[in-house]
């Protein structure tokens, strides 16, 4: 409940709006000596970013992180490392509107009720924008973790309707950035970028799933109890924009099987215990197995559509409303990086915690 | 990360293995001078324990809570609320192969992966009994709700591949507890209270789904970035043992959705703002507005069966396991409760927390 | 501001009143694998106790320490130490007048005010009582320690006006429980037991002053900034009953020093370095410099004195008030475990922390 | 142990080195629809700076806040406020040999030990100049106390060995920055003036005691056992730079004083329950009582003097050290802004927290 505080050991603390002069954070207990490549984490915010391609919104901005501590030249000293990122490309003409009437399954009215108060230019502390934040230290954390023998990989795996057809130790990592979409089956991305460019037409927009994947965890991370490791993930997940709903391993389906037909047998072949088979999802009784862990992540379909809609005014009133401005008709392709981040950001802060237990970490 | 801490304005510390004196935990941070119905929560209690019907395991604990503190009769005084629960019914001789085999699906691998010790009794700490003290508290935290006006309940929505057909806005709170499954609508009730016989004929399990609604919450409760109301919902249920997945509002549904078709509408009419539609669940950009919060948990397969099953022991070397011991075919007709607790633990926090910014609630 | 919880990763939880079932607490977050002496636990709450001599409290506690869980033998499993210590020898009735009545310079005025609710009988939550408690967890805490290679000890230094002569590093610790003061200076101890014993017979009271001393800490413990070691240290010691000061190393006679006269010259001489002085405290910039670390703790004198005093009722009416009952004269005697223990609780929080940063601790 | 973080419901978190882009912070969890005097803040920010008077360093710095974020205008939204102060006036060059060398108690050595790497420019993180953030966050704090009638200031009360005469309740605030050692007493400043520019020409350095005071706390603020709000105020006060000691009420004073004498009587005369004497320093069991609350903080001598001094390379060899730059002789006129800030902090966090408590706050 700490509010925009992300982690304990490894924790992201966020400040910003979409609109006012920078977004930002400060990365608190990155472990010292980390030899950063600045590259990468830019590479990762330009996955996010606005206006990387026709499928997304065509809002421009640069999304160019300045580093402000925490670093000698490129490698971590192990206090907090102060970042930001400007705003640029602001219109907030676009908005005027918006601060009388409240967008449906927007966060307006709710902001309202809340604080009583609310930046209503770009959707404030609720906008997106926030997430670039979340992709800096999550790959930064990324980072540590690969030192670590872990990656993480995300790829969309639905878009509405269209769902691709292979499991997730069938993926090729490699291929999940040769399509727009970043679905790494090339016919079920052709399909769903078109998808998305009809409806982008339609002035309508879509959902879609998102599949993570963490290699190389050994076992051990997570906490028996509150704070299993998927409760964690899921939490993450589930606190990105948009997002309804978290299931990993065998997940929603799983509930219709028989436990004999669901339970991973344990196998010592090759002189390592390990699982046949893994609907645990790399996790058992909250605690990472060493095996694969993936899951998926449901996002909603994007609140704004251009079509126009009914909605109430502050006063109740009911008002038409028919929202511009520039506006992805679906996020699932722009917020890959944001789960690899936030998957990072879980990991390694459960690393750092079962290194307070065992030191050969 | 705080290993056995839920909470943080209403906390609950737990601990206890299933096998040792007892279980227990405090409940801190609880306002003062509540008045509780203390028969409430051995109630609740009762839903959740061991044995109470033919479709539960036939392991007996009484599962009577003692308060140790924090309560003056049966007052809340604002300090900690102390509580234990003997352990009895202890045949620890049952557990006596699983200290040196791994149960397939179960944490005893990854304790040892963890702990490199650990109580092989029962689950020990891993064990589903420690929901027990989830059901103390969040009994607790419901009573307080109560006094706010908000009222929560859980039931059975599929055990297995049986799927009951009517909405959450449908549902009869009554009914849930007028069949031993909790399933609010008798004629699946019937076929799902068959299906866990059957299984347990076979010595199979299965899994099952559990939804919650919450009515009443106020507009205002959740933060807007990393504690959102469902992203803390969501770790909620994900930390309860055997939970594969989480949605709320549409879920992974809504993701298939366009935009216009989503959205929930404003309407002023009745002088209150309110939507027409509900697929936001009650939460908007992490935040209540107002409208009932419903969701979804998914329970997998009980990882206990009676069927003899390959596995390893501690040295690697495979070995054949057959449990013997009472154990549930489905845990989600005894999981209600726990459901219902966690959800009562996050709004109360939730509440107190925004008492600290809206001084009318 | 968690209420009733000390520490981030070496955690303690307590509940309890002085008068109710038991007080009792969780330490969360202790090394698994850790062999646990029970005696030397029991030993350091029998130090604690009331009743253990002619210079404390006739009140009688026999301050039996059970264990709940978390334990296998006497062996940590990593998981959650629940304990509890049973109320004994309530004598409520003594209590009666305090329902009403305020006594000056305790907390039943600032209780009432906060909560709106009291449990008046000994003091409730407020009752020295709870810091039996902590001498629990500290104890478990100073005996991890002690495998890390760190001692911690504690003594009075001052009883009233009559302070001892020697230095932290003249102080003998065998001497320490030689008497009945625990203070490592015979005639001192004398003087100190004498002027206890006379304001005893003249139903009045007095403070004192605890020095804390934690040799064997390695350099690289405490955080550069907020929770600076001596920080951490001070508020531990504050949050002791009674306790209205905390000073470390050179404290606040330092102040009126010159820094050429106060720096602590570094050597290297021996192969390791380290200062010729000890002004420091053992700790620099908030960090432990492998030093030995000392401090002093001002106790107040105790506020239950047996003479008339005038104070208010509930009403803000004056009243006269005669408190009976049977109460220490001066609590610094019993108050040294609770240092101890407060001071190993801050110590292993820290190494466990440390440990995510440096993995050969 | 949050590193960077201080607080729970109102927090600040901080970055930044004294070289390299910028400091700053962002507090989180301020009440929305706070009007701001932007203007009162850069006043304390100012009255904390270096060279603002010919008896601190001639270093200078501008340090002006910039705001990020969390404002709306100058007035407050409940969303984290970003802000950061550039850094200016770096002469890195003055600070080459301390790469190499250990200054004598500074924290280089165990900035080392802790992390084995270190920004050492002008003592990196665990320079001062972090402090001007808390004086930012904190000057929020008071003003948000402000509207709830709740005033804090401090003074500096002793220079090295020249004590001032008055109490604390004989100070008038107004006279505190009438001369440039902020203390209240003219004749006292007069002399502490002179000692600390005697100091600077011998390139020595002293301490002092700055002594804060806070009035208008409602009663109730605190939690009992380990979060006393004395508990927490002196956790402040020691986690600020150099600062070896601190005491609230009667303080070390107190200890060698009768319970007979030390408590105080409470009166209802008036119609409202207060105390005769406030020996107690506005807080009883940890809970503030409605009393002024009052308290001192001792400062060790500034470690760096330009005489030469005796020290170790980071090969443990034995180096002569002649410091250059520009530093302060005493801290303590710069330091008041910082404890006043700190105070503000702690008490808002508190007021917060009770606010869950009780809803007419």
């Amino acid at each position: 409940m700490a509010g925009s505080t992300f982690g304990n050991l490894f924790r992201l603390h966020t400040f910003g709006e979409s609109h006012g002069p920078a977004i930002g954070g400060i990365v608190d207990g990155c472990p010292p000596s980390l030899v950063l490549d600045l590259d990468a984490i830019q590479h990762q915010l330009d996955r996010r970013k606005p206006g990387q391609s026709r499928i997304t919104t065509g809002r421009k901005e640069s999304d160019t992180v300045q580093f402000l501590s925490g670093l000698l030249g490129n490698v971590t000293t192990g206090t907090p490392i102060g970042f930001q990122l400007q705003n640029e490309d602001q219109r907030s003409g676009d908005y005027r509107e918006l601060e009388q009437n409240y967008r449906p399954s927007h966060a307006d009215y709710t902001f309202d009720q809340k604080f009583g108060i609310r930046d209503h230019r770009g959707g404030g502390r609720s906008s997106a924008r926030e997430t670039a934040c979340r992709v800096v230290a999550g790959s930064i954390a990324m980072q540590y973790l690969k030192t670590q023998g872990i990656e993480i990989f995300a790829y969309v795996s639905a878009v509405g309707p269209i769902q691709m057809p292979l499991a997730y130790n069938q993926v090729q990592p490699a291929l999940i950035d040769s399509n727009l979409v970043r679905c790494p089956h090339s016919e079920s991305a052709a399909e769903m970028e078109a998808y998305i460019l009809r409806l982008k037409k339609e002035g309508d927009t879509t959902g879609g799933v998102i599949t993570g994947v963490i290699k190389g965890v050994p076992p051990g991370l997570g906490e028996p109890v509150f704070d299993k490791l998927h409760a964690d993930l899921g939490k993450a997940m589930l606190s990105i924009n948009a997002v309804k709903g978290f299931e990993y391993g065998s997940g929603f389906a799983g509930c219709a099987m028989k436990g004999t037909e669901h339970n991973d047998i344990f196998s010592g072949e090759g002189g390592r215990i390990h699982t046949l088979s893994n609907r645990s999802g790399g996790i058992q009784g909250g605690i990472s197995n060493g095996e694969d862990i993936y899951f998926n992540v449901a996002f909603k379909p994007v609140a704004t559509v251009l079509k126009p809609q009914q909605t109430v005014n502050k006063d109740g009133e009911n008002v038409a409303l028919a929202v511009k401005g520039r506006h992805d008709s679906c996020v699932v392709p722009r917020a890959v990086p944001i789960v690899e981040a936030m998957a990072a950001l879980v990991i390694a802060d459960h690393l750092l915690k079962q290194r307070t237990i065992n030191n050969t970490l």
